[in-house]
């Protein structure tokens, strides 16, 4: 069995917003010469999503006007910010979109629909965080 | 490691239901010779899910009022229409319903709770749209 | 390629509750020998989830509030309850927080970041329930 592990960094300079990483994964997929496997895709940080959606700007600033509703940023509201912290609200909106994609590898190839594609979701930015990205076949 | 990769056509006449699709992933497993591993069932398409639970039809109607409840139909609601699309909905409700699931493979069989099963969600139906399933193991 | 199956019993004393079983599914993958490959593990039953956020009791409060309000547990609210179940509301809750993780192993260890924890959501608890735990890889 092959395996590759790759770690992305990003640093996103707002609160919330969404990043394209799709061609990164394939370059990591690439790389790791398998033809026929799984490639998990996860935020290591729990503030923060990898999910699979559409390159759209006017969905993503749906997306975000939805998650603001469903979980508002408002610090006085969580229990979880007496503890100094102010991002409760993006332990929540990360459980919304999700932690995690795993994607099959086929021929070589992240085996997408016609519009998948990989996000990174930020909902705590202005600061560094990783992405793990792992590729496991033959 | 052995590997299979399958391809299932869904074609839902509505705009919202759920299909159980659980004897098709299980062909695909025992079809793979898969005895452990993994197996990954994914919607194709970003306007749909695959979820595992309950095969009840109250509990289906239960998700279709709540899902249009935390996302409706509307479709001025969104920025995303403004492409020309109506469905920016179902792009919200697939992210609540979740893209794939990831069930193990054991002694060839999926290991399954004793209500566990794999649906098929569609938010924006009336045409085809694919689903994978990929078995990896030995 | 090596795998490993276990199987962890969950009893929560109450209807909804969040339990950490990182040390137990760390003891799986230190069990299997595996030192790259993937770890899925994931709640059996239908009313429960598994999830990875912050071990903080104040976020796991605000979580149990804000599931709540998302789909509350009134009994009548649900046709799925007509068939004499009271827990149609877990079905809900377990959407949002999801049914499954997939963890990459890597060195022979969960793969983390910082604040990655392992948790048991219980939706419909005071009763045995099981979450499955397979690592697979070399």
């Amino acid at each position: 069995m092959k395996h590759l592990t790759r770690y992305l960094t990003m640093n996103i300079p707002v609160r919330m917003d969404f990043s394209n990483i799709t061609e990164q994964v394939e370059a990591v997929v690439a790389k790791s010469g398998v033809r026929e496997g799984l490639c998990l895709v996860n935020a290591m940080h729990i503030t923060a999503s990898v999910f699979i959606n559409d390159d759209e700007s006017g969905l993503h600033a749906d997306y975000k006007s939805w998650l603001e509703a469903l979980a508002p940023h408002d610090p006085k509201r969580y229990r979880h910010n007496l503890t100094g912290e102010d991002n409760a609200d993006a332990h929540h909106k990360r459980q919304i979109m999700g932690r995690e994609v795993v994607v099959a590898v086929t021929k070589g190839k992240l085996d997408f629909g016609p519009w998948e594609q990989i996000f990174y979701g930020e909902f705590d930015g202005r600061r560094p965080k990783r992405v793990l990205v792992k590729v496991i076949g033959d």
